[in-house]
């Protein structure tokens, strides 16, 4: 072991291998071909810039990751999680796939992954920054509209094939738009998935953890009709032919290789601004885990002795865990960086040279600034007025009595969410309160929300007046009779609610529904000034952005925009790091990893099968003895070293690398050198989660499933032999 | 810090050096003279040997921990942990010493470190096996008393002399008697003790982890009267003048250096038979946890909102969590290797050479595994009857009634625990309920244990009755009425029952008094069975040994014995390991791993002028660049090295090396190839815990204080210029 560490090490001396920020857009791979080369990355920069071609046309997106083609008959690879919902909707009692796996030996075996399973592969990328930002008016609130508006048009016009979906996305805060345009594929079948054990393995508790020993991968396919054209789920549909498909390199990738990732980041800020960074970490992060933490003690006082409550807020207990999890990685990133501070010299350096170069631009920063402090006093000043909506009851009257106002409009002018297409979302959430809702848990939660809000100076008039009434009595019973009184806490009330026109909610007397419309002027009119401040910002941060990218020029560094749930391509090279003082992770875990941590207690319950064959070292043609290379002769003439090297002689189960990626990136393909697919992303390590706001290379790595596990798992535990054979195999 | 990795890794390959097992008696070390040489032990086997020469004549024991001679002016480093009673003598609010540290800038401000702080130096040990075991009767029980009545006689005689300390210890499971005799410090003064925020930083959040940033150490002062003589503290008693003292190396050691540990370590079970490694894994351990968990959730539950009960239960609760996580690593050690195969291994070798070189010994096996077998037998079913007298009040007044029965013997022939120099411990204890015992807390865990008695099959009549009485109510009920009745409660009656006779006991009302009296008979005869199974016992595992020793001698390899709490050397490699797959532990930490960890709440609050220093790089003289050593030019001459490798540039806080260490091996000076002072150990890793059964070399690491972090403290941090000057110091 210790020699495997040390050849990682100097071949990673050796290769002055460097972590490599940036979501690149696949147009901008040629600025960057140098530095591609240099990190060992052989396939040309013009070819990963064409979205026609290998490798980039095999990639697809599943609207919340990324996935890719990897047969001539559709078969497509992404991580257990991104399918988990596909695997969950054809689980049975009788057949739990959840639990067991699920495994299709012929085509016929496969199953539907459901109705809103969908496949996307972008087609085009098209520059319409003009059509969106030509003509503007000045006005903020107007400003907004008419970019929304230009957006809505280019859309209408892009989707007349129902067969595509689009999208205007914004690039650098405003400054450019693009119209991305994907093919829908809308019949997507579960074809292999392993049991929750292995693509599981860890749940939660190693979340954003290394050494991981996750198997997160699940094999769809995609289907069309007999035309070959995107058809909904039919049984007579037959398997797509992709354009092409991803080759996978069953010798995997060694530490110091370059490697590629592809696939849909969701959302970066990699260019605000250090006064954003300094509030997130001052006020932001702390404000919110202590809340969440409030909100967690209530429902583990309140469920100490309730398992009924327990289960029915599970769900929130595990999703706010989760976000704490993820504060503290924040909190615990900017500790541990300057982040800040590093900002700040760098705003300086900018400012420096803009005012010599871009005098012009010091007034829209300093405008920034402005509209910025304006939105955190605002922020700050209505935190508790905004938590104090926190009622999953009064929420549900406040949704249903905008449902209402929103149905007076055409569909088109909508907003977002209670359009003609979300009503079957708005129906599920509304029915889904009777499982995740208890009336005397919501009311503490709501309690201590108000009590907060009400010891502080901020008043809203109209949520006073409802504190006001009948105040003789302690709230907590006031609150009591307001969910006593209600009906909402009944599904088919509430159901029939969606179809009640405005006027009936004014008329009502349910309390929670009296409250809802009570506050909505005031929510409205927040919201109303959240628009004018986007329409404001829209003018200063494209003119920041612009001179970012000018001041970057000078130095012949090209600027990848922020993540923004479009193609991307980042470039890094498989290696470990110091994790802290004296805590070296190295870049690949074993198969033997997973019998030390298994308890055969979830989520550390890997299937019998699997532990047997790790057992019997049933390691087959999948087993690698050196990952740490250049056991070069050329050093061991000089020291005795080779002798005495324990070689790694297992499988390879998770490796690390320095790309660059974020949320959406679940489920991307790994690339080599020569665009072979050698992994799949899936997480992040936990001193990475600031990356962010700002990518340090020494420590950030994303965290992938070696290929080779899924092949050993294929061929040696699930017995797969026949999708084995329908991949390209580079051995 | 990757190269330095890179470094450390060729450095250990190069020296092949090896985790070295064995606590060897000083007598031992010509026996291992060339293991040492290998190691790179530099002084004389012959020398380490000698207790009256360097170094050994410098170390000392603390009776529960180890220290050792650093100044001609008997001056002493030891733990910080291992001196925490005598600096929480000396504090007060007004001067928290424990919270703020401590430096006496002359003698004359040493304070008394309190009256029962003493040091032992070893002068000398003799083999006394003869007169223990010569002629010893057969029948078990007079054997057992024979054997401590010749103890008992070498000891009287050996201490007529009141400034020794004599035992006799039993080694090879008494096989071999040694008698050691120890000159006693009576005056020990508190010289300089770090702020817990140093010397305990990372607290119990910290045990048994690594990295690990603690400052574990204090410095005291030996004093005698002014003849030279050990006395009683006297002000103008006068420093004491050791036969020697340690040097101190201030240059400190790097990666792959042997290193020497001499000190005091209490218990292994190195030479236990595999049934009853097998008994520990799958019984005794899992039950005692399990055991341990139902009693913090009756804990946890009851003061979930009364916090007066949780601060009375804060020890037992820290005490018993410190226990799980024993436990636990006891329990993921075993799961990790299978020590119980391995230590069947070995015995089917060794049984495989008794049938030719020594059979007759394998009928002390049969009769050894017998006696174990029968043993836990009883183990398991007394098991719920002695849970059952889990109740403070129920120990409480049958420790009361032992005392009473006690008395009526002359003092030498009663109890260990029930003497007259037993008295002071024994009112201490009965005055801790005050503050320790809550009724409805000790009635909640009372009632688990003897619910949990109900509920199986071995019955004891004495305790039925008691259950049986008023049984037309329900337990509980029964429980409160004995709380209610008992005058126990009251620190003052139970005091006065120290000086009642038995026949007061036997007529009392007291609940728990009439249950202790019940319980007596059946409690006392547990007793004497035990005492004869050691009797039998003290016949079958020396012949066992014996056979060992041959055994391993026609191998060439020497026996060390079970650690006894007697003065041993352990020699080892300064060296890091693999804690997880892909995570490797490197042996140096250094201050920046301070600053990283820092919350500033206990236990992470370093002090601030600590921080200070460190955020300066007020490194000074102590700064070390290197400490993987042979950055040698014969590598960099084939690969670009040199250039990148980010120097150490820090000042180490603690180390790992693998030198055989356990429980009372604490503050034991680390000494480099040169007999000289290097490190203080304190604790060993989470990994490492199943060593007093097995000593796996791959993974079982010490983890000592650096001394230079020690000699950085005192000139940088906590300006100790007078005790520098006083050290003798190599540079």
């Amino acid at each position: 072991m210790r020699k495997a560490l040390c050849f990682a090490s100097l071949l990673l001396v050796a290769t002055s291998a460097h972590a490599n920020e940036g979501q690149w857009q696949p147009h901008q791979m040629p600025e960057i071909a140098d530095q591609l080369k240099q990190s060992g990355i052989r396939i040309a920069a013009n070819d990963l810039a064409d979205l026609s071609q290998y490798p980039m046309n095999a990639v697809v997106g599943l609207g919340y990751c990324t996935a890719s083609f990897v047969s001539p008959k559709g078969l497509v690879v992404t991580n257990h999680h991104c399918a988990y919902r596909a695997i969950q909707y054809n689980s049975r009692q009788q057949h739990n796939y959840i639990q067991d796996g699920f495994l299709a030996n012929t085509l016929a075996d496969e199953v539907h992954a459901g109705p809103s399973e969908r496949l996307y592969i972008t087609e085009s990328v098209t520059d319409v920054s003009k059509q969106v930002t030509e003509n503007l008016p000045s006005e903020p609130l107007k400003r907004y509209y008419a970019i929304q508006d230009n957006r809505k048009a280019l859309i209408k016009e892009c989707e007349s094939d129902e067969n595509y979906r689009c999208a205007v996305s914004s690039f650098h805060s405003g400054l450019e738009y693009y119209l991305i345009k994907q093919l829908i594929i809308r019949d997507v079948r579960l074809v292999y998935a392993p049991p929750m054990g292995v693509g599981a393995f860890g749940g939660d508790i190693d979340n954003y953890e290394y050494p991981r020993h996750a198997g997160d991968f699940t094999f769809l396919r995609a289907y069309v009709g007999k035309d070959g054209k995107p058809a909904a789920y039919a049984e007579d549909n037959v398997p797509y032919t992709p354009k092409s498909f991803l080759k996978i390199n069953a010798k995997g990738v060694k530490a110091g290789d370059g490697v590629l990732v592809a696939g849909y980041p969701g959302a970066t800020q990699r260019y605000r601004r250090a006064s954003e960074l300094k509030f997130a970490k001052e006020w932001l992060y702390p404000q919110q885990a202590n809340h969440y933490q409030k909100q967690l003690d209530i429902i583990d006082r309140m469920s100490f002795d309730n398992e009924a409550l327990a289960i029915k807020y599970a769900g929130q207990v595990a999703s706010t865990a989760n976000r704490m999890k993820k504060l503290n990685g924040l909190m615990d990133g900017f500790k541990a960086t300057d982040i800040v501070g590093i900002k700040e010299q760098q705003q300086q350096a900018f400012s420096d040279w803009a005012k010599t170069n871009a005098p012009a631009v010091l007034d829209d920063v300093a405008q920034l600034e402005k509209l910025l402090a304006d939105k955190r006093e605002r922020q700050q000043t209505n935190l508790f007025f905004d938590n104090a909506q926190n009622s999953a009851m009064l929420k549900t009257a406040a949704n249903l009595y905008r449902w209402a106002i929103e149905q007076q409009k055409p569909d088109a002018e909508r907003e977002p969410g209670f359009q003609q297409r979300d009503e079957k979302m708005f129906v599920a959430r509304l029915k889904r309160l009777d499982t995740s809702y208890d009336a005397s848990m919501d009311k503490a939660l709501w309690l201590m929300e108000l009590e907060a809000y009400q010891n502080q100076p901020h008043r809203v008039a109209e949520l006073d007046a409802m504190l006001a009434e009948g105040d003789d009595k302690p709230l907590e019973e006031r609150l009591q009779a307001m969910y006593t009184l209600t009906r909402l806490s009944d599904s088919n009330t509430r159901l029939d609610w969606m179809n009640k026109p405005v006027q009936a909610f004014q008329q009502s007397a349910d309390p929670f529904i009296r409250l809802a419309v009570a506050l909505y002027p005031v929510t409205n009119e927040q919201e109303k000034r959240e628009k004018t401040v986007w329409g404001e910002l829209s003018k200063a941060r494209p003119a920041y952005m612009q001179a970012i990218i000018a001041f970057n020029k000078e130095n012949n560094k090209p600027v990848y925009p922020d993540a923004n749930r479009t193609l991307r391509i980042s470039y890094g090279t498989v290696d470990g790091y110091m994790s802290a003082d004296a805590l070296y992770k190295q870049p690949f875990t074993k198969l033997e990893g997973i019998l030390a941590k298994n308890t055969d207690v979830e989520p550390f319950n890997a299937p019998k099968k699997l532990l047997d064959a790790i057992k019997a070292k049933d390691y087959g043609e999948h087993m690698v003895s050196e990952l740490y290379p250049q056991k070069q002769s050329f050093l061991c003439r000089f020291i005795s070293c080779d002798s005495q090297q324990p070689p790694f002689n297992s499988v390879p189960v998770n490796f690390l690398s320095s790309v660059d990626t974020t949320g959406g990136n679940s489920g991307s393909p790994i690339l080599n050198g020569d665009g072979e697919l050698v992994g799949l992303n899936f997480d992040s390590t936990y001193e990475a989660i600031t990356k962010d706001w700002y990518f340090n290379e020494e420590i950030t790595r994303a965290i992938h499933v070696d290929i080779r596990y899924v092949l050993w798992m294929m061929d040696k535990v699930d017995n797969a032999q026949n999708l084995i054979d329908e991949l390209e195999l580079v051995k």
